[in-house]
């Protein structure tokens, strides 16, 4: 994924980024589903302001923040709070997105839904006690989900921009139903969550050289990562792009 | 992977983690692939000490160090001096590699590897800016590269266990090359060759609902990762078993 700028902002471009994405969740995934749920990570402890987990994203993004990650606007944080500037200079992004849209950050809605739905149908119970490999590999299944959810901003600026006056009665009557209908393709909808099923079952299952007794068992069962897009990627986004065109005109 | 324990000290099991870690490799590899090379990532910068990857990788080891991830025998940093020490308590694994050999730590030449041989042969030219990102992908690349070249330790400790007398010649006699020949197995390394190849073509394929115009194209080069696996995972992780059992004795 290259830098946005006004170039890129079609949407075949972003269609071939939203699809690679999809490669990218569900590589994250099955990485993380190779440990066990390890739930120690996530309790909170005395000595720290929260649980380890928390305590282990914060300095991730601090370093990443560092290293420019939030330069870019298709990054969002999940701590955005007191991060520290980047070391070195700002890359001069053109603002493609609507100031007010741009800083839409959902992250705590995500986090939420990774940790209380979609984490325990995709690990096993147990505790390994491999807690910095499992935080890092949460970290990861997060960003990629907070990028492809996030990039519903892009989609809302291109949709506004190829035909303003569709969206233009729906915004200024502040009228999310409508402007949730006008983004709303349920065709479209139901061949995603087909495609990303079908992945899961390709990048997930065991190879090997001869025929072996594994046929069928997939590291990550591809009917949750339907369900992960059907239920939560697709509808967040969703709401990502309403969110955005609301303050499109401001 | 679970923490290694005098039960999990069997080939079998070993077996099955490092063909698991064959997909981690791969997965890591694809997206590090995403990205093209971005070389100014890895150039010296003056208000730095090194690089920019340099600075990342110190800091994202010491956020890890606190989360306790070398505390694992299984995990070697890549600046392992002046980690900070995990802010919880120890692990309290078992010690079951000899000591002086669980201190081998060959990451020096396996980020060497990755840099000058290996990175540009599974990227594009160019630079998108996108440095943390592409920072993070390294760091996963490396460190999968390193946790499976490291295995090579528990590899030869079974394999001493299994047989002290069919190494212990060769260890008096610090012959390597007697060492060497002991633990090579040419159809099996042919075998790991052919398979992760077929991995490759597996996880790095265009998947989609149809047929589409991308058959046989692949995100990383399948011969690549046979030859990442011929030329330099197998013969690296064959030195470190050497390198243990020189001094399994001591």
């Amino acid at each position: 994924m290259g830098n946005f700028s006004d170039d890129m902002l079609n949407l075949d471009t972003l269609r071939k980024i939203l699809v690679r994405e999809e490669d990218t969740i569900i590589f994250s995934l099955i990485e993380r589903a190779k440990y066990p749920i390890n739930s120690p990570l996530y309790d909170k402890r005395p000595g720290l302001s929260g649980s380890l987990f928390e305590f282990f994203v914060k300095e991730s993004e601090a370093v990443q923040a560092k290293a420019g990650r939030y330069s870019s606007a298709e990054e969002n944080a999940f701590f955005p709070d007191n991060l520290p500037p980047p070391l070195l200079p700002l890359r001069d992004n053109e603002q493609v997105l609507h100031p007010r849209g741009a800083s839409i950050n959902i992250n705590e809605q995500i986090s939420n839904m990774y940790h209380k739905q979609l984490l325990p149908l995709i690990t096993s119970n147990g505790d390994d006690r491999n807690y910095a490999i499992t935080a890092g590999r949460d970290l990861d299944c997060l960003q990629a989900l907070s990028r492809r959810i996030h990039l519903g901003k892009f989609v809302a600026e291109i949709k506004f921009r190829e035909s303003p006056e569709n969206y233009t009665r729906a915004i200024r009557a502040q009228d999310k139903d409508a402007l949730m209908k006008l983004l709303t393709f349920t065709s479209v909808e139901e061949m995603i969550k087909n495609r990303v099923e079908k992945k899961a079952m390709v990048f997930g299952q065991e190879v090997d050289l001869k025929e072996n007794d594994n046929v069928g068992k997939y590291k990550v069962n591809p009917s949750v990562v339907s369900r992960l897009y059907g239920e939560w990627v697709i509808p967040l986004t969703k709401f990502v792009e309403v969110e955005y065109l609301l303050c499109r005109l401001d």
